[in-house]
């Protein structure tokens, strides 16, 4: 388990979307970050105080989280300092970056000598079985998505919210780094070999009660090229009974692929829909949730409602307009 | 590259399907194997020589290829003591397994000391870029399977056989450890990381002469919940501009998965050509490839007419019939 409370460092983040991991646990668990610290360049900003590690350990820190990608995949010089002071200082460091601290001899050294834990969230830490498709008890919803990066994990922390409100059972289920340190667990599934995708879905997600519902966060897109294979394991391995379709609209194309245009939510509900019913032929699709960010709130409010006209689906931003009408629909 | 020919190790399988990456050499390299080598127990035979081990070196073999899956997913104590006999006889050592033979310290201690390699097929030696899904040229054909083991590759073999034959430019490219293992070369899909399959498969078919088919050889199904994910990965990786349907009659229920039963055949069609669409809106299904092993001559016959009456696809069995009017169907 990843030591919390925790300090978010931003780096030189060039932008609020390369700090995504920071901002998601900022959003969703405000209260596990006591500040952040930034370098020179930054240009993200979480609204948190920005805190020097001595003052972040002083503020009860026990872990630096890397909530940041770098630039071409690479851990840079400036980068290592802040570590390793993170370190000597006293705290844990926890990462999601496609290259690993634990492979990284000067912090695995120090580490050592100082007893301090390297956290890589997106190193798969079990050794997942095969799936072997069994029916499970409890309820499953997953977020599947038009595209990569459209809210898919918003709207299942979103959705555990307002249920744990209501007084529902109800789990958030990690499958990507972000998720994975916002709950402190859950399955790097984009890490995962091939062959035990599905099954590592199946792990995640194990018998319950009959009226608990996991919430699964979603990966990729049925419709990207490049990680579908991905999403198609989540529903495999998820046998959701209801699917919730989420979409950024007016997208140009498909996250960073501009020779493929966006599909239409007809399609991605049918394709869902028959690939869920090899697995769960009881699976419905219940909702929508867009990701309206880029809108002003007439637009939004007019934009959900047509998509629910032409969908016959209930239909919100489930971060602006809350996530109600998405659990009714599942009660 | 493994050096050839090949002593094929059959252990203890119970039966034949267990020795499956022995059969396929033995059907598609016969050339390649000296003979067979099997433990008390066995019961598959592929009609070769059986050896001993030091018979086999007189016979000219230079690896001893583990042929067969081994049960749990362990190197039994009876198997190692063979390994380390072919390896201390002068032969280098093949698998497949999911296990890794250069896991094994006592095998690894034994084939540094001895000179000896240890080839783990099922290991990608290649780091493989995220898919960026951009047209190739060049023409490719997949093989989309109603079920895992019905006939994939086969069918791939088939067709490159008879393509060549007809002097035509065409290529079989193995995502499996037989496939493998008969080719020398291919991606072991199914131990490739999530995020990294359709890249691989982009890998693995690049650019190539207008006029040339890369005979792509299918992993797992659409509608097998373990494996799904990998499927949809090569689809989309492989941009085929034909896909070939495979199924093997009359099974009862999924492999390895009793609570699953077989999918129809025009699902699979409507399925995997909507998926196929998304990177490559000309892609068509082209015949369909049926694996009539369990059925006598006129019942395959009759079964194939019936299929291709159904269908309105050129329907054969392409390892009894010949693949000639799957091949006709691209031409």
């Amino acid at each position: 388990m990843i030591q919390t409370p925790y300090l978010l460092f931003l780096g030189d983040a060039p932008d609020a979307l390369a700090a995504k991991v920071a901002q998601g646990i900022k959003d969703w668990r405000p209260e596990l970050a006591v500040g952040q610290l930034r370098l020179e360049g930054c240009n993200a900003d979480m609204g948190l105080a920005d805190l020097t590690i001595d003052e972040a350990v002083k503020a009860g820190a026990k872990t630096m989280v890397i909530g940041v990608a770098n630039r071409g995949g690479v851990i840079s010089g400036s980068w290592k300092n802040v570590l390793k002071s993170a370190l000597d200082a006293g705290l844990d460091l926890a990462s999601g970056l496609h290259n690993h601290l634990n492979d990284e001899p000067e912090l695995t050294a120090l580490a050592q000598r100082e007893g301090r834990m390297l956290h890589d969230v997106r190193v798969p830490s079990v050794s997942y079985p095969i799936a072997n498709g069994k029916k499970r008890s409890g309820k499953r919803c997953l977020a599947v998505g038009s595209d990569c990066s459209v809210g898919k994990m918003y709207t299942a922390l979103c959705m555990e919210r307002e249920m744990r409100a209501r007084g529902m059972k109800a789990t958030f289920r990690a499958t990507g780094q972000t998720g994975i340190l916002v709950t402190g667990s859950g399955v790097p599934l984009d890490a995962v070999v091939a062959d035990f995708m599905a099954g590592a879905i199946e792990h995640l997600t194990p018998d319950n009660e009959p009226d608990h519902w996991d919430l699964i966060e979603g990966q990729g897109s049925l419709f990207h090229p490049s990680y579908s294979g991905v999403t198609l394991a989540l529903i495999h391995g998820g046998q959701p009974d209801a699917l919730i379709l989420c979409d950024e609209p007016n997208r140009p194309h498909m996250r960073g692929l501009p020779e493929y245009k966006a599909q239409s939510l007809e399609l991605l509900r049918d394709t869902a829909l028959t690939m869920a019913h090899i697995v769960n032929p009881e699976c419905r699709v219940t909702g929508i949730a867009l990701n309206t960010s880029a809108m002003g709130e007439a637009e939004a409010a007019d934009y959900a409602a047509r998509i629910e006209d032409q969908m016959g689906l209930p239909t919100v931003d489930p971060y602006r307009h809350g996530a109600a009408r998405l659990v009714d629909a599942l009660e």
